[in-house]
């Protein structure tokens, strides 16, 4: 394990499920902060999304060998894969341990043994706490999932520690709120603004899982990347972090809110039962980050609502969503 | 899921894993409470071990067939299948993952259909928590496991809670210290005093890993199999206890009082490295059983380790070991 770097200037970085939402973000601010990228994904959600200087490789998380070859020498890899959602895990969560931690194990395994710098995972702010005993939740508060997604991701942070404790596996771990931005497609379950976006777009009703008072912590991407930038350089203690906006917002505040900014009248809202992997409230405590990294979020909701129409218009008009 | 019952008379219990150490004194313990058991294992440890009254099914916890078969209709599971321990788990956490949580969870989704009573699964005391916080750690502790054995019972912990949030399930988990007595055999790196009294008996010298001042709590298996049928018919609303004495011993302690037990005179001690898997210092904080079960200890540490060394005598002249 080398020394940790300064800047990202020539830095090898491996951005591991680097075709999605927040991957195709991450690796395209890395290589304009001067990094050599790798994009490993099994497909690129969104065509000629990446910017010259990110090398897009298609290949499967599973397949040891290709990974390997993509972590050796990287001075940080970053971990985004998660072929799951909430709703998806716990339909299966023995699929979900095997498609996501035992391969997870393996990257671990790969990266204990060969010249590496720091392994970046990012997990679950929405999920790892369970239903929060204190809202905004700090980084220290209990950790019951209420999903499987929830327990594999907590998982795979015990294993990091564990990592680091037995081989000095340098790690960070960032629990992310709910993302919005650019980028973005609405799968099930996940990605809602992205998703009520796309239908008031289309002059399409909404839906609403249970009443629509469920609270969320969404922050836009450009936020996320620029923390995930600044907390992997860092050097500091905590390997750990809450990322949000540290506001909470409700389901039904997002609707009001994208009704405002697409401005073309109230939409039609549809009211489907609540589901047992909601939690009613997160909101996470973003302190830690804050003084620790000196990372705050800077781009307004509303402000943020605005971009994420305009490039959803713009990506509907040329046939990338 | 059935009410809970009152007594074990004619319950219907499986265990799982009744082959080993627990397996065996839990599964004797079951049929002379009056219970129809079924002790499911891979192996019987040890021949000639199971009471008339305990029904032996040779079978892998893998084979999803006929663990369906074997959970059907039970009032009680009892889950003790443990293919590791902290050394061998640590050598390949993926295979453990694989063995032992992808496993359980396909135990889960057994139970989680089938008409079935309560769950119990026994956890590791000696893990779970990693290092402790304070001393005796309670079950309220910060969980940080530094052996990949421990993350995996501490996962199968949160999808047990989860499987009860989302479809009712009921279980308890007993996270048990180290135990010692009747039925143990020294695995590699487990089964310390079966390891010690063996090689007391024997005349051979005794290992002592780092400086001896390492500390456990160890409980007789008779104490801990009391237990768990205690806390089993427990309608309490705790679903995670401590099992252990309360009370720590220096691994120097053990050996000292081995040979006063043993009485030949001084043993001869070799001294091996320290182990990255062992925390230094581990005693459990066991008021919560004690006060919402009812439970505690009995038997006495030197009275335990001479009915060890009684047992331990005995199975040798027999073969048994």
């Amino acid at each position: 394990m080398g020394n940790l770097r300064k800047s990202f200037s020539e830095a090898r970085c491996l951005v591991i499920g680097g075709g999605g939402f927040i991957g195709i973000n991450l690796s395209n601010a890395l290589a304009r902060a001067g990094a050599q990228v790798d994009a490993y994904g099994r497909r690129l959600s969104i065509r000629d999304s990446l910017i010259s200087g990110v090398r897009w490789t298609s290949a499967d998380f599973a397949d040891r060998a290709k990974l390997a070859e993509a972590v050796e020498h990287a001075d940080f890899v970053f971990h985004l894969v998660s072929s799951s959602t909430p709703s998806s895990a716990n339909a299966d969560p023995a699929a979900d341990v095997m498609d996501n931690l035992v391969t997870t194990l393996h990257l671990l395994d790969i990266c204990r043994v060969q010249s590496f710098g720091r392994l970046v995972f990012i997990s679950s702010g929405g999920t790892v706490y369970g239903i929060p005993s204190m809202i905004p939740v700090p980084e220290t508060a209990p950790t019951d999932p209420i999903s499987a997604h929830g327990v594999q991701k907590l998982a795979v942070e015990k294993y990091l520690a564990l990592y680091r404790h037995l081989y000095d596996l340098d790690y960070l771990v960032l629990r992310v709120a709910n993302p919005y931005g650019p980028m973005q497609i609405a799968r099930k379950s996940q990605g809602v603004v992205a998703a009520l976006m796309m239908r008031a777009l289309a002059d399409e009703p909404v839906e609403i899982w249970g009443s629509g008072d469920v609270v969320r912590d969404f922050i836009h991407v450009q936020d996320v990347v620029r923390a995930i930038l600044m907390a992997s350089l860092h050097p500091g203690p905590s390997r750990l972090f809450n990322l949000g906006s540290g506001m909470g917002t409700s389901i039904k505040t997002v609707i009001d809110d994208i009704e405002r900014v697409v401005g073309r009248g109230p939409l039609k809202r549809i009211h489907l039962p609540a589901r047992a992997v909601d939690v009613p409230s997160n909101v996470l405590d973003i302190r830690r980050i804050r003084e620790e990294v000196g990372w705050q979020p800077e781009i307004e909701w509303m402000d943020g609502l605005r971009k994420t129409m305009e490039w959803t218009m713009n990506a509907k008009e040329n046939g990338l969503i």
